[in-house]
């Protein structure tokens, strides 16, 4: 097993983009240094969408502008098309991630397109992003399963793997968009990304918790040698367009689960604990984060 | 791993025990069916103590007098001394459950003796209850940790195995009392189980979700080659003497876990969820299950 694993801090985009509650800039911002506080290096900070359809991620240039760009902090933009490419560029996010979902149902109601349309949109962010000397990387969706089309074959995904790669991100992420795998399916699926990947592209787990496997399956990725795991503190988090997509895994959850387990992720349970209490005042709903509820131990 | 995996349904007797709402006999026995018709062949239905302490299982006698005992199915009775150990072989358990705690000052607490003394009298009940023809079980409390002395060190859990190992119990029993344990301890800890107690004696994981690592606890132990795993519907459960120990791991959500893992458990997601949201309405607040809220997938 590893002795250490990346946590990308997911809650100020993935985390906030399904919330009802507009955040001011200001909160995000707060959220973000929050996160930097308690160690986080690498965080999905915003998302260049259509403010329409994501109204949260309005304000996607302004949190660009206010973040402290003197920390070695690495700050991904999500993008779609190119005219959010255009809009990452001009704000200056060190990273864009692209999304390519595994069906053709969500994929369509995601952004308007097949899968396979979205591998070669992906591939033209890709390239002018690397042009433009940032880092690139791709998401899969529902790599899982799909909340339209259900079951995702290995064979299936394994063709939009081998698409993806293709594309020539620095790094693939694996995405249980709605929260419906098992460990069984990390190893497995882990293994047909490395297979098709090869050492020089990073791979990394995107994780959400509805069916409580998040931990489970943050334990069988770190095992099948992952770089790199999405979190969002207090478990915040869902897919607007995916119903019942509760939750990131918690930061702190993961945290907890690796410190006690001597794998290495620079980060602070304590701060991150007393940040999703405080993140929870500001949405003013429960979050799902166990270690909030019952602190850690020893205490 | 384990291709399929025991699971023992302890909400009737863990999962209530401490629950302020103290539901009838009638409501027990219907918890029991709905587990039975689930699949349940083994389920912990009772404690025999002492009632001013454990108001919830006055009724002990009452319950195990209502049970069905024309299905094959196996009732526990947990009993701490020969006092209750006469109760339960009065009401006709068909096996019986002694408690170790692995720290003294806990086992003080919740028995009134030192760990050692302990160990004698769960010797004591489990040569009487193999005289009467009954089966039997050691569990060995806080395994993963003390809510009052806080880590428990392999080497103090080892030397408690031994003596657990000496009285002679069909079963033995590593439970995580208060959620804290993660998937390494459960290797390590299952481990030390396997080299002290040998072939003929089954082992079996007692896991709390407290801080969200009871699925991939309980992942971690069937790959370990554990025999059994307690867990209750609703993930309903805690200790009345620990601090903070909320709810054991959900049935459902172990199940959800096997079920798309190709792991046999017998039970079924369906009735089981469906048991979920009855015991919620019974008890009357929100239970911790993530199936009861997201559902089975593929629906």
């Amino acid at each position: 097993m590893n002795q250490q694993v990346e946590i990308c801090e997911v809650s100020p985009r993935d985390g906030l983009q399904n919330e009802s509650v507009v955040l001011s800039t200001e909160v995000k911002l707060e959220l973000i240094r929050r996160a930097i506080v308690a160690g986080a290096r690498r965080i999905e900070a915003v998302s260049f969408v259509n403010p329409k359809r994501v109204p949260q991620m309005a304000d996607a240039e302004d949190v660009m502008a206010g973040v402290d760009r003197s920390l070695g902090v690495s700050y991904i933009g999500l993008v779609m098309n190119e005219r959010g490419l255009d809009r990452a560029l001009a704000a200056g996010v060190d990273e864009i991630n692209a999304v390519v979902v595994a069906t053709d149902t969500f994929c369509g109601r995601n952004q308007g397109m097949t899968t396979a349309e979205a591998c070669d949109v992906a591939a033209t962010l890709v390239d002018r992003a690397r042009e433009a000397g940032i880092g690139t990387s791709i998401t899969i969706a529902a790599a899982f399963g799909c909340p339209f089309e259900g079951d995702v074959s290995a064979e299936r995904l394994d063709d939009v793997i081998a698409r993806v790669v293709d594309a020539g991100a620095d790094e693939i992420a694996l995405a249980d968009t709605i929260g419906v795998g098992v460990p069984a399916q990390v190893t497995e699926r882990l293994g047909l990304l490395a297979r098709r990947a090869g050492e020089g592209v990073a791979r990394r787990l995107h994780l959400h918790d509805t069916r409580n496997t998040g931990v489970a399956n943050a334990v069988a990725g770190v095992a099948a040698g992952v770089d790199v795991l999405d979190a969002s503190i207090g478990g915040v988090g869902g897919c607007p367009f995916a119903p019942n997509a509760t939750g990131n895994v918690a930061t702190e959850d993961l945290v907890y689960t690796f410190d006690r387990s001597g794998i290495t992720t620079g980060l602070d349970q304590a701060g991150l604990i007393e940040s999703a209490g405080w993140l929870e005042e500001q949405i003013g709903r429960r979050l799902p984060s166990s270690l909030l509820r019952a602190g850690p131990f020893p205490g």
